[in-house]
């Protein structure tokens, strides 16, 4: 008898960077009836992404916020999504039920913002670190991560770091063997130690 | 003076693989000014992915094909859509003002069955390397390759494969430079050679 699978919150919002969202879409989507996953948004419809494409939000925030996974990208949106009061709060409500809350690049400044990270580790994007960093001064924050895992936070460096954060939760979640099958099957490069940042080097100095 | 941006036209049918449409047209958005990308299918409107969301096209194939760059991405809708007569009958006109067109995993069958790569080198996704294969009887097909570029024609492997051959097609258009920029900031290690394929042994014999 299989278990349910598990439902899958995944939150796009206009500014949304598309690798962040469909890298792990994707993945997520691999492992046979493991992973629900629904496209939400503050209102239902049409939600642009930073890079032009649109895509269909096909439930509004506001209709749950009972979901077993929370995926947050990041993207040029989330300078205006920290001060939407709409999205922190069902950040809030979400995070409670949820079992596991996952960010990608700049989507951690949305975790931060909502004070969801206080007092845990997480990471982000290694170019907008520094205006991360400042959207929630009680996290402890991690230059040099592929991702973190903090309790049933898992947190991303940018945009294709989401992909081998996912691959984590995947593993963690179903197993390694699941993961490895999920990354043979979209031929995918598993870059398998969350410790190892080779972006992190480049942009600036690491705290000691 | 900058040149105008090439004119992109990325084709999403039912059934498209979100990671083979997305993974491409997050790594164009990057270098500045230099692509313009419009996401066109048969019809105007959402295009439900083999991955559950809905992306909307915001052009028809019979707007124009006349286009810089053609990007056709695979998944399980290919098996579908190489027999339809309205998307091959615009993959042979778009590819005439075309100065490149390419395409991701299973994508190939479908420029296999309009008859663009008879005579030409290619690949494809390797678990379903035998079905593409079957599409096209005169094209060179090559089992073990991370992406294959022949003149115009640019192919990628599986899924993920299609991030490291846009690569390489950014690198020809604009320069190895604006290639490793747009990885730098995309945190993407790229597989820069296009002749290494960690997923081609794995899955079957290998031609002599």
């Amino acid at each position: 008898m299989n278990p349910s699978p598990l439902r899958v919150a995944a939150v796009i919002f206009p500014g949304f960077e598309v690798l962040d969202f469909f890298g792990p879409v994707e993945l997520l989507s691999l492992p046979a009836n493991a992973f629900s996953i629904n496209t939400v948004a503050e209102r239902e419809g049409a939600v642009q992404s930073a890079q032009g494409p649109r895509v269909m939000a096909e439930r509004a925030l506001s209709q749950s916020a009972d979901y077993d996974l929370v995926l947050v990208p990041g993207g040029v949106g989330t300078r205006t999504e920290v001060a939407n009061p709409v999205l922190l709060e069902w950040l809030r409500q979400a995070e409670r039920s949820a079992r596991f809350v996952a960010s990608v690049c700049t989507g951690s400044a949305l975790l931060a913002r909502a004070g969801l990270l206080d007092g845990r580790r997480a990471t982000s994007n290694k170019i907008a670190f520094d205006w991360v960093a400042s959207q929630g001064s009680a996290v402890r924050w991690e230059r040099r991560a592929r991702w973190v895992e903090d309790g049933k936070f898992f947190t991303s460096s940018g945009v294709s770091a989401g992909m081998d954060m996912t691959l984590g939760l995947i593993a963690h979640i179903l197993g390694r063997g699941a993961a490895d099958d999920a990354a043979r099957r979209a031929e995918y490069l598993w870059h398998d130690d969350a410790a190892s940042d080779p972006f992190a080097a480049a942009t600036g100095p690491q705290p000691s």
